[in-house]
């Protein structure tokens, strides 16, 4: 297991990740606990949740990304109130990413804060949303558009929980891993020499810390996505975002995959990224996600990048794009560029 | 006008305070803006508005406390996605304490967080609620129990909107300046030498900017309420939020002076604070709320202080009481022997 200290402004954590990293739970012991998960995890992990957390109030909410919403939110809050939680309670989001923004979200606003541990269950939340403090919900279809920035106290990633995870979930986790990879050149140069070995878990321990090493470095620079550099964890999220909320169906990671493809295409396109690379890149991409599919009217699903929180001027899209191994670029293109260029890409598919 | 820094961790800002303070608006030429009122003070400022804060969207929400609630905050946080802000763009929260608790909290939720300027129109907004970065909604009769630190960029404190105030508003604001008083061994020079003149503009505008500096220095020092000092603002809170839950009617500045007669009694009776003080303490309080009526019940209504969040163990009540001139201790009883206090006081009293 190793300790990775995230020094963020507002209040510096921990990141235990690998093996054994469960036990770190001892930390919270005669602490007043509040433990946040969903129905699946549940199912799972009632015992453990029992025997770790003993004593603790437990939270079950409906799961899956549709009920990341304002009514799940304040059912969170009732929970925490009927609980009489004070300041100093503990509130532990075990499960997925949904539940880790959720619960975030929630202890960040339970009389202004009490303390939150991420204990995140699948791939997805272990390499990228337990770690940096974004917590939010979906409202009025627009993704993650109410939330805060709140820095756990402790993450916890331990390999074990990914044992009961289906290989969807493993994709979809991945999907974030070759994104950090087009961030860093040491994790992309490990991504390409792996593989074969995508979905051991021994090379997703490892792979693990080094995400969640990059994670914090960047969070730790600009924490509240202020002064730029943190905006580069968004690389394929600007078109991943918009057509998984019109698509829906498949897993975030696979639509941030996606969304890097088209990306890398338009990036070359616009002159700011060489063909080699590019191609290098989505040959990555397509190891885990596969052949991109042909997207039927792609032009009015990218409109909701419209929306996107990144954009700084009305009508224009900003998205990062790959520049070089471990080097991105910021590209602003007017929303009507931006939709001919995808369906340009979209339309070379069958 | 005086310019008040507030250095904290988080993100600094700046107090405009004093006569021309409004004049500092022109800061915010060229924002994106949104501006947050509530429909007593558009009645007063319509134009005024359109005129200061020239092509900004404007939200008007009902007037009153009873309205910082769970569906206004998700009204403004509707206009905010109606009027496509970005997260570049400034909520200007213009009204009293309400519209700036409520302003606050949508715009550190929105995307994450938009810059937020107060403009503080009642005197209680401020010499206290604007300052300092605490927002919130109340929640299931709990007062402020939702809610976020979320420091302004700028407040702007100009005696200017003082003058529409009736004077039960002005009664208010005084509440917390006599709370501060207790708190600031100079500021309560100022007020016992200043007793017939607390209704006079000059002298709330100079005490308006000493209140201010003294509530920048403690928020200075533990902004998010955690290393305890800033804990002493809440003097006369605990017992204060109770009975403006349980009866109403009366302003929240009167309450916290009702808070704060009672509590110097309790202070006195456990031996925190001598007899002489507490009595010249109790005279100050007495010349803005007149004499402390009998309230019916009030071992039902001490109930609620069971729910405050300065509280750290379960059944124990905390407060925050005068020891001596400009100093103050935090007092734990067991709720049942708060509960048998207030009575004993309450009983006291025709």
């Amino acid at each position: 297991m190793q300790t990775i200290q995230v020094h963020t402004k507002s209040r510096p954590g921990a990141v235990f990740c690998g093996q054994g990293a469960a036990e770190q739970a001892e930390l919270l012991r005669d602490k007043t606990l509040f433990v946040l998960t969903d129905s699946n995890v549940y199912r799972l992990y009632k015992e453990y949740i029992a025997e770790k957390f003993a004593g603790a109030a437990v939270c079950v909410v409906p799961a899956g990304e549709r009920h990341k919403n304002r009514t799940t939110l304040f059912k969170i809050l009732d929970a925490m109130l009927d609980a009489k939680l004070n300041r100093n309670a503990w509130l532990v989001a075990f499960g997925g990413g949904v539940i880790g923004d959720m619960g975030g979200l929630a202890a960040s606003l339970y009389m202004r804060g009490v303390h939150v541990v991420q204990v995140p269950t699948t791939l997805l939340a272990q390499v990228d949303s337990s770690v940096g403090g974004k917590t939010a919900i979906d409202y009025r279809g627009v993704k993650n558009v109410i939330g805060a920035f709140y820095q756990p106290e402790y993450v916890i990633c331990d390999p074990v929980f990914l044992r009961t995870l289906p290989k969807r979930e493993l994709k979809c986790g991945l999907g974030e891993i070759i994104k950090t990879g087009a961030l860093d050149a040491q994790i992309y140069e490990k991504l390409c020499n792996g593989q074969r070995q995508f979905f051991d878990f021994s090379f997703l321990e490892e792979i693990t810390a080094d995400c969640v090493r990059f994670k914090a470095h960047v969070v730790e620079e600009d924490e509240c996505e202020r002064n730029g550099l943190r905006k580069c964890l968004n690389m394929g999220h600007t078109t991943g975002h918009a057509l998984e909320l019109f698509y829906g169906r498949r897993s975030h990671g696979e639509y941030v995959l996606i969304g890097m493809d088209f990306e890398s295409y338009i990036a070359e396109e616009e002159g700011i990224c060489p063909h080699g690379y590019a191609k290098e890149l989505r040959a990555l991409i397509s190891a885990v996600a596969g052949k991109i599919p042909h997207f039927d009217g792609i032009g009015e699903a990218a409109k909701a990048a419209l929306y996107d929180k990144k954009n700084e001027k009305r009508g224009e899209i900003s998205m990062i794009v790959p520049e070089a191994k471990g080097k991105f670029a910021e590209l602003k293109l007017p929303a009507q560029k931006y939709i001919d260029l995808l369906e340009q890409i979209n339309g070379g598919r069958v």
